[in-house]
């Protein structure tokens, strides 16, 4: 088994590694640091992994970038940031990745809490989240090939919630072993369409 | 109460106006055949367009394009039509609307079924949805000087089931006048962040 991991080397992507690394061959796809240098922000850049990759047999995303900022100060071009990366960069993902994932393959991405439980600065993350969210539940049911498709929900991190815990005040986080438990759930089970919300 | 209605030829627009227009001033905007032009999908029509219509107490958005295909055949291109004119479009409203939005005013934006019940073709259109959806509920809370956002999910209307009814085999279509009820609960009542689900 053949699992190329996107955004392999965050805290998601490092723990969905480890959580998997006895089972498959990994290969580990990030914008530095790794196997494989990939920006999901192009189309180019994700054509080019996929070429040098081959054929998979499990397509996971940890990656997408986000910008945090009042509604009122939030500019069509601060919204960009999460369009191009957590949103299409994921998508796109999907899109040009198809053709390399084998029968029966799978794909999971990521979105996160702020869709179902947002917070002050977040509305574009939500926005991001929310569309792959409900881009996986519809794209499950058009999928060639028995290829699977489900999404990770995580809330905020044991691990992170030195650096962001102030932003999410009252939020309880959980350990990324959890996150990984959920990556593992999808790649391993039956599932399709299927949020795996890790709260 | 000055209202505008974004999108306000189309089926959903026409019976909003329909039935708000005793009960405010209605400036009715749409790609053409209305008292102002814009172009949801470009950044400066939609300035040019707040510029000249003022202050609202109410901004109604039932605009939007996206683009039906298989999974297999969407490719990222085709994936901006969705993009730029059903999610950006209509969030971009609100980013470049709201300092035209009088204290204690509201937005009322739309999504659709797709998000919630998919179809084949469906995942560019699911994935506008749900990236509004989850941007309202995320900017409802974060919203300035009393002002409210929701947004409205049709599913097919009885009015649209002889152009579009072949692709939603299955789906109970409802009356457009049921639509713009929503509408004037979102316009008139007092709710922020909420899905008003027409299904």
């Amino acid at each position: 088994m053949r699992i190329l991991v996107v955004g392999a080397t965050g805290t998601i992507g490092k723990a969905v590694v480890e959580e998997m690394k006895d089972r498959a061959e990994i290969i580990c796809a990030s914008r530095s640091k790794a196997d494989i240098k990939v920006d999901i922000t192009s189309v180019e850049s994700i054509k080019q992994m996929f070429k040098e990759v081959g054929e998979i047999d499990a397509l996971v995303s940890a990656a997408g970038g986000v910008h945090y900022t009042s509604l009122e100060t939030l500019t069509p071009e601060l919204n960009q940031i999460a369009v191009q990366s957590k949103l299409l960069g994921q998508i796109n993902l999907v899109l040009l990745g198809l053709p390399y994932i084998k029968d029966n393959g799978s794909i999971t991405l990521i979105t996160g809490v702020l869709m179902d439980d947002p917070i002050k600065t977040g509305a574009s993350a939500a926005m991001a989240n929310g569309g792959v969210h409900a881009f996986v539940k519809a794209a499950a049911i058009d999928m060639p090939r028995g290829i699977r498709i489900n999404s990770v929900s995580p809330t905020i991190l044991e691990e992170s919630f030195e650096d962001y815990g102030s932003m999410f005040e009252g939020f309880e986080p959980v350990p990324v072993k959890r996150v990984a438990l959920a990556y593992k759930k999808s790649i391993l089970g039956a599932h399709t369409g299927k949020t795996f919300y890790v709260y």
